[in-house]
């Protein structure tokens, strides 16, 4: 995760917005990826007044701020940057795939503010829109599906901004327990595969005769189960149980 | 973007999922991503038929299953991967960030099937259901701030898997034996647990009380042998045949 100071110079502005979940979607997206300031250019009147009253309403939305116009919202952005599906229509400004343009978006960061504009559901940003925009980039959606939902559509860009945030800053840890495990001693792998053995005969699953090969291809097994520390204890106390009971009816 | 015939081969499993938009807006973000094979696993009834009566409901959609449980939904999958937003529990399996799994995803994908689960909109994956899970995934998200909704987390693993697609991938097959080797699909993973907690119970090893956690619990180390399709076969008839001689003795 990028410094808070930082992701406090990149906007979202959503233009023309109709539906109050989206709203709410959007503001979800940006809390997850450590964004906060939205901004509004004319939302449909209802919408906003919905989305901050919904339950749940996170702080970015009960901060967000409304906008007459484009221009009004992208004022202070020294980095404007349109989104569309691509499919629509031909654009003035150079179109670029999410990946590179977030590139471009971190480097602005370090000393400028950025605007990414997202348009309504029904059409995207209009000409006039994108008119402010530097840039415009497109995610890179399969051919002929490329209209995202507009909560997916910001989700994945925070993310991409997220994921690809210059290394001293990124410091996504993953919470529960580290990869990390210990080994058992090869003395309880061998133990294992005595047992194994000793229950695959008792079992009748193998005859003596085979005996000899069934032991080694037994230990290769137990090694390739690359059990960890607390595991093999276990496997040890099940296979000794089992050949126990086994025996029993000897 | 991926050959379809690769992309095919990945699930969306979606777990009790209660709100017909988001099944709508999984749908829609997989048909952007050109991923088809959508799963519902006791679904809220209502949620599943008015997501597919919807206007403009997609093929992907109209194509979704329903299973009864998910141990059936991922009877096929060779790699059973579980998401959560990490805050909740303490896993047993290991947990790893998003841009991790989609390597280990793609190399899977080259010969086996793979299944995503995403857990209900207020509960997430259960344990029971994340010990079907070989591994578990987590978007890396803003501390504290760590529950996506649903839509958005299934746009954003989507986004991830296409945008680390090897480039190259669909004629790349290794010849010979540095080929990868084959993983057993869950189903048989799930008998060898069946037979694992019938040994423990036949042999004394654990008692009646006690058995539902032992499940889990089997079920969960079963998965961590990491076995290959060939050791499982073994496994499977070994077991069985313990299984049959402790029986004799009852």
């Amino acid at each position: 995760m990028a410094e808070l100071t930082e992701y406090d110079r990149l906007s979202v502005v959503l233009v023309n917005t109709r539906n109050p979940l989206n709203i709410g979607a959007v503001a979800r997206a940006m809390t997850n990826f450590g964004f906060l300031d939205l901004r509004l250019v004319k939302p449909y009147p209802a919408s906003f007044r919905e989305a901050r009253s919904a339950v749940g309403a996170s702080a970015v939305l009960a901060a967000a701020r409304e906008y007459e116009s484009v221009s009004a919202a992208v004022a202070d952005g020294t980095l404007v940057v349109g989104t569309t599906s691509g499919a629509r229509r031909e654009l003035e400004q150079p179109l670029e795939l999410l990946g590179d343009v977030a590139k471009i978006i971190h480097k602005q960061l370090s000393s400028g503010r950025v605007a990414i504009l997202f348009g309504s559901e029904k059409r995207g940003l209009s000409n006039d829109d994108l008119s402010h925009c530097h840039l415009v980039l497109r995610v890179p959606t399969h051919e002929g599906h490329s209209s995202m939902n507009l909560g997916q559509a910001v989700a994945v860009c925070l993310y991409e901004l997220a994921r690809s945030a210059p290394p001293a800053r990124a410091s996504a840890k993953p919470a529960g327990k580290t990869r990390e495990k210990s080994k058992p001693p090869s003395g309880d792998l061998e133990r294992i595969t005595s047992l194994l053995v000793e229950a695959m005969r008792l079992s009748g699953y193998v005859d003596l005769r085979r005996e000899a090969s069934t032991e080694e291809k037994a230990r290769r097994m137990v090694r390739r189960l690359d059990l960890t520390g607390a595991d093999s204890k276990i496997w040890l106390g099940m296979l000794r149980q089992m050949v126990w009971k086994m025996k029993q009816s000897n």
